[in-house]
């Protein structure tokens, strides 16, 4: 037999992106007819068939789910995958994982490959650069194939499927109040780029904590990052520069740079500053001081995740068709970073 | 067509192990020849064929990787996926990821489940348990199928195919030799339990290191940590009772947990007393002090791992058939945590 041709074969040949290829074989009017009938010519003269072959799969059951992720170096995401893991375990199916990297075609290639006869359905995080396209038709294809997406952490509105996720805006909120609580008067927040969705979501809910207290926002204090390699400098750069005393990260990396940053300055946390941060990893529990934090609960997401697709996997044809959108609840994890009783003069 | 019989079925229904459905479908003499009998014969009349589908799948090339890991949790795996991927993405392959979650079954498992047409051949580091039961029947099942496999890290010397590895033992050294230049006299080590292949020989590095330096080994100095959930506890209660003036700590887990029990009996790093850990991940970067390390160069190691498979998978059948096991280098990182100059009285 020969090797199957791939999208990323045929954008190759014709000097397209993998995404012009997906689209003009699904005859999507974004890409234009000329280019669409070349496409679709190169394609059938090289016997390409995505649907075709999806379709005859259609009635095979792998008993397998497919996890596509923007990267697992987040503990966050390895939690992700170990809630997955026991629900899919315990309902006999096996799991597999696929890193997008948080580049759109990797993550356009992988469920073309997954999709192919590797898994039943997928649950799914999107990359930052799909959130930044905002392309999606690669996720209406697989659904539009009849497999079942469970989507989770970083969804997407626009697709219509079951979602798993946390109140990010409504977390944030809990961890601002708590220093706020504190009684710090100047937090600032280290948060990421916008076109990441929780990212943008927790930058709201600080700014509503503020605003719910009575306190100024002042844009000076917000911080996004965008390259998380360089972070450490442009944290601590951020932090010699303002006069904060309270800090929210929106990670626990952050969160751990915002402490030297303030030791720097010759802070100590918590007693001259507090900070806290989002997602419960190895690195808040280790760390000196250890460092207050919002949990997202990611080993009960990946469980809800592997449950609401197996029930979809296993439900009649018939039966209801209405897709949830389940939210965890984050809590509160308090430890050193933030251990200290108020402060009385700021 | 009907739902694919897997090996846990049968085990399930049969009411005998994974490990003992696929060695009797391969008759092994390990397993007697009534269980042998009825479980071929339960094989049969439900139709399960792992080989003849394999064989048929043979000339088919998926272009894919299959990596089969212990955990993720640890950034190590994390850098040598993203090594795998980086060469894999290059050469037109994909890479597919599962996890044991250390588990000797859940590891037959997902080695069964993607030899069965989704991967051309696997990078492979092997659970905690595997290593423990020394069965590895399902690795010499693949590459009897014909499917090259590549193992690094936690490696099996009995299995002939090719392996990356680091020289835990030369790594090792390197770290305490780093000690006793610093003037070091009273040197512990936190390791793991010998049956994991690189704490056994992280701890037979530091064995050598004393004797070559003309000190005492003290088995009292010496922590083999079985359970990570519970590791913090016992470092700090371990440091607490020994007077110790340098730490080698084989992850950086136990590196974050042995400045922690330093602190807490009044000792400051690198000040009183330094440690030092191997790998380097986030914790060893973002941690304070940051710690000194041992780098395994994980993306390295994926790197190579995925050239080696690539070019078994590629390379004519006629061609040498020789097995490779490289060696990556390890390379000291000093850090916050042993930055002092030697100490001229202990």
């Amino acid at each position: 037999m020969k090797p199957k041709l791939t999208l990323k074969q045929i954008a190759r040949e014709l000097d397209v992106s993998v995404s012009t290829v997906s689209k003009a074989l699904r005859d999507s009017a974004e890409i234009s007819e000329e280019t669409r009938q070349k496409i679709k010519a190169f394609a059938k003269l090289y016997n390409y068939k995505p649907n075709n072959i999806a379709l005859s799969l259609k009635n095979r059951k792998t008993r397998t789910i497919g996890i596509v992720l923007p990267e697992i170096v987040h503990d966050f995401f390895a939690t992700v995958i170990g809630g997955v893991e026991q629900v899919a375990n315990k309902h006999g199916y096996n799991v597999i994982i696929c890193l997008s990297n948080n580049s759109f075609d990797r993550e356009v290639m992988n469920m073309e490959m997954l999709a192919n006869g590797s898994t039943d359905g997928f649950i799914l995080s999107v990359a930052k650069e799909t959130q930044q396209k905002e392309d999606y038709h690669h996720l209406e294809e697989v659904i539009n194939q009849g497999m079942p997406v469970v989507m989770f952490d970083r969804v997407v509105d626009e697709i219509v499927c079951d979602k798993v996720i946390i109140d990010d805006s409504e977390g944030a909120k809990k961890a601002v109040q708590h220093l706020i609580d504190l009684n710090c008067r100047k937090i600032g927040i280290i948060t990421t780029v916008d076109y990441v969705s929780v990212g943008k979501l927790r930058t709201k809910g600080y700014i509503e904590a503020l605003q719910k207290n009575g306190m100024q926002v002042d844009e000076e204090n917000i911080l996004k990052i965008e390259d998380m390699e360089r972070s450490e400098e442009e944290i601590i750069d951020f932090i010699k520069k303002r006069e904060l005393d309270g800090i929210f990260a929106v990670n626990e990396q952050f969160g751990a740079s915002a402490v030297r940053g303030l030791k720097e300055k010759g802070l100590e946390v918590p007693k001259d500053a507090v900070v806290i941060s989002f997602s419960d990893g190895e690195l808040s529990k280790r760390f000196i001081p250890s460092l207050s934090t919002i949990s997202q609960h990611g080993a009960e997401m990946g469980a809800r995740a592997a449950e609401l697709l197996i029930e979809r996997l296993e439900r009649p044809v018939e039966a209801d068709e209405r897709f949830k959108t389940e939210v965890i609840e984050t809590s509160l994890i308090q430890r050193e970073s933030t251990l200290r009783t108020k402060l009385t003069s700021v």
